[in-house]
């Protein structure tokens, strides 16, 4: 029976700010990936979320990102591979205390926005980042886009890794994700989406936009929880693996 | 043969900023007190002053603050015991992680300015202090005032603690420290500061101002690294501890 | 003609984060205080809202508060007057620049949580605040809780001031609000509500939860923009105030 | 008689923090670049400094930067030229407020850092800067480097420029600074470096490493204030120009 990983990034308010419908994706997802405090998240939203996701029976990991609150994480900074590995190091540390503290235990490490994109293309950054994991906890699972530089990365160094692909976004004949400034981007149609995926995980295969097949490896597939169509998609989703004896588990 | 532990504040940089010597103080000290980034130090600080530690084999402690950077942490702040769990255990982690990837261990946890100071008097900040240490590993050490309800907090739910004790300070009838903005609340004479230490270390017994001797529990001294002058008192403690017989050694 | 000010916080989010309806608050409301940076509000935040307080033709006023992001800025801090100065100071000019750059003019400044309570009792911190705006601008009105030590700090210095009451909490006989966390704080009910705040327009008088009617200046009324029911609330002032022959109008 | 404005960048400590000798580099000084609160400075730093450039009678500046106070705000940022524009505009501001409250008077604004060099060779930052201070007051003076496209867009707006260029720096074929990477980057020797500045002013040329003379707009040169080595430079380079004739005076 084939199995996928769904996740989700959650626990992204701060203070009295609220990002995300967490407590209403969780039914749907198998690992949840944390905001640390750096573009999001901050010590009393962590420790919430670290309960709401064993309460939930989903899997926890760290959700590290740019030094960059009022960006969110989403501008590109340029930051040395050594601060890479430092910014990656404190955060995980930090939502491991959380982890531990109502008695988890920390399963996996995906990096947040700008940084998970920089690291895609850029072997330094991607070597910083699986170092920092592997320093820490060699047991750790890296999630990274599939075929990425932080996926070799992750290997490369000898972690467990999870190559992460997307349900509602289509993908270019080189295998990099269409920018989101393209017209055709963004896969609007439910059933369309699902489709890619269950082929995905079935066949290991995605058509391209210029209607070209390519290989790809598919771990985990993102979700998003930041809107009521978001968790209908999320719904939605769930019913066909089901359906098509997809098992959702964690990575 | 008695012995007594010298900790010390350090790493309490921010990015490019320097507070304290820290490179000179390490060779007198037994114990570092490392800043977690909330009243001060940051992800490359962290890190580069936990391998500072390492390499002089100096103790390694957190020493988390309150989230005000602008004011160092010394400025009193309405948290709530829960908001003070999670903000020593965020901490704690923090350092820990950077503590793992430089292949060393955690030893002991001092909050810092007026954390430290509030949870003197208050029982329920220091349990929650305590319960965040404790959740995370049992078996750290807790540092606080001789005395105060932090130590009780901390021997109350099972951590190991450290009395500390001020050698260039001076003690009132009940115990606690001359507030500094009083004329006698500092020793200035070098000696004399000596002398007090030795006392409380060999005798367990300070006499306050009035003149009366107290009972005090001496398990570590705390230095300051952050002028010349502190680091000739540095120099002068370690010399007349030798010359006592009392060893120098991690709490 | 009798009138009166409506006042509501507004552009209190930061980043990526929404907080309160700001838009659809606007048309009930005749000042608007923007939050400047420190509680709440960014460079972004601030620009809009100063657009959107144009567009809607509501007086704008400053809304500083405590340097705490994570706290909301509710937390008590203890800041020095100096500091209190400096850090009004600091964002009154902020805003100011925002409120230049689109064409408009600042008119008001009213703390913010803990900085607007502790101000309320506090003639020093009162002092410093009202320095700070006069000292900037002696035309900028203060708006402070009706009663308070930041009404007469305002007055002594020579600002023109705006004593504010709230239509839907109680009086205690000292003429002070009865705390949150009574049960009789709140008054829920909407017409009640309008009620108390067209006495205290019309014959400046509330009657406190004792029985005892109390004298009081109401020049502004404060309006939340947090919540549907919040909205909704707002509308009926509204209404209730224009069939009663009150003009709202900027103080 | 020939004149030239010496610059420093001043007020860049931050709470506790200390960074630069201020006080000792303000008798060698015409006009303050000082930070605002984003990569360095605080509204206590900002309030102190304005006061000591005031009784130093130096021209006042404000130094915006990037938000990256860990970074100092030398870390390149994707901000979008909408975000740079306010940016600027809530630093200025902010320093502004602290100029009017002592008794001064904005003069100009130099922007510190990565947002520097970025501006330095994208029009359109430089466009949202120099919109920034057109908004805010046009009678402002933007400081940029020699020749670059930030002093382009002021003078496009209608904003008076002051070029600064580096006395301790050497320059390349196309009138760029040869990177600090490069061996002969920079001029270690006090007598040559004075003598570039010299000629620079006087006769509007600089010979590049390459050997070719280039013509160079020079009305401020960029001091440093950081060491004892940079006070002692400044010193020789003020009595250099006395004793060539050029007064020293603001931009």
């Amino acid at each position: 029976m084939q199995q996928i990983d769904l996740n989700c990034d959650i626990g992204e308010g701060f203070g009295i700010y609220q990002a995300g419908l967490d407590e209403k994706i969780m039914p749907y997802i198998s690992s949840a990936n944390i905001a640390c405090g750096f573009h999001a998240g901050d010590f009393s939203t962590m420790n919430k979320t670290v309960q709401l996701a064993l309460e939930n029976n989903v899997a926890i990991g760290a959700h590290p990102g740019l030094p960059d609150l009022q960006g969110f994480g989403r501008r590109t900074m340029a930051v040395s591979p050594q601060e890479v590995f430092e910014i990656v190091l404190y955060q995980i540390g930090a939502l491991h205390a959380f982890v531990v503290a109502n008695g988890g235990k920390l399963r996996h490490v995906k990096p947040h926005g700008a940084l998970y994109n920089m690291a895609a293309t850029d072997p330094k950054l991607s070597e910083a980042i699986a170092e920092a994991i592997y320093c820490f906890q060699s047991g750790l699972i890296l999630f990274g886009l599939a075929g990425s530089e932080l996926i070799k990365a992750g290997e490369k160094i000898g972690l467990q890794t999870a190559s992460e692909v997307f349900a509602d976004r289509t993908y270019q004949r080189d295998g990099t994700l269409t920018p989101r400034d393209r017209p055709n981007a963004l896969i609007h149609h439910v059933e369309q989406a699902a489709n890619q995926a269950i082929r995905m995980i079935k066949e290991h295969k995605v058509r391209s936009i210029e209607g070209i097949d390519l290989s790809v490896q598919a771990d985990t597939i993102c979700l998003h929880g930041d809107s009521p169509s978001a968790l209908r998609f999320a719904c939605e989703l769930n019913k066909r693996f089901v359906s098509e004896g997809i098992r959702i588990a964690r990575a």
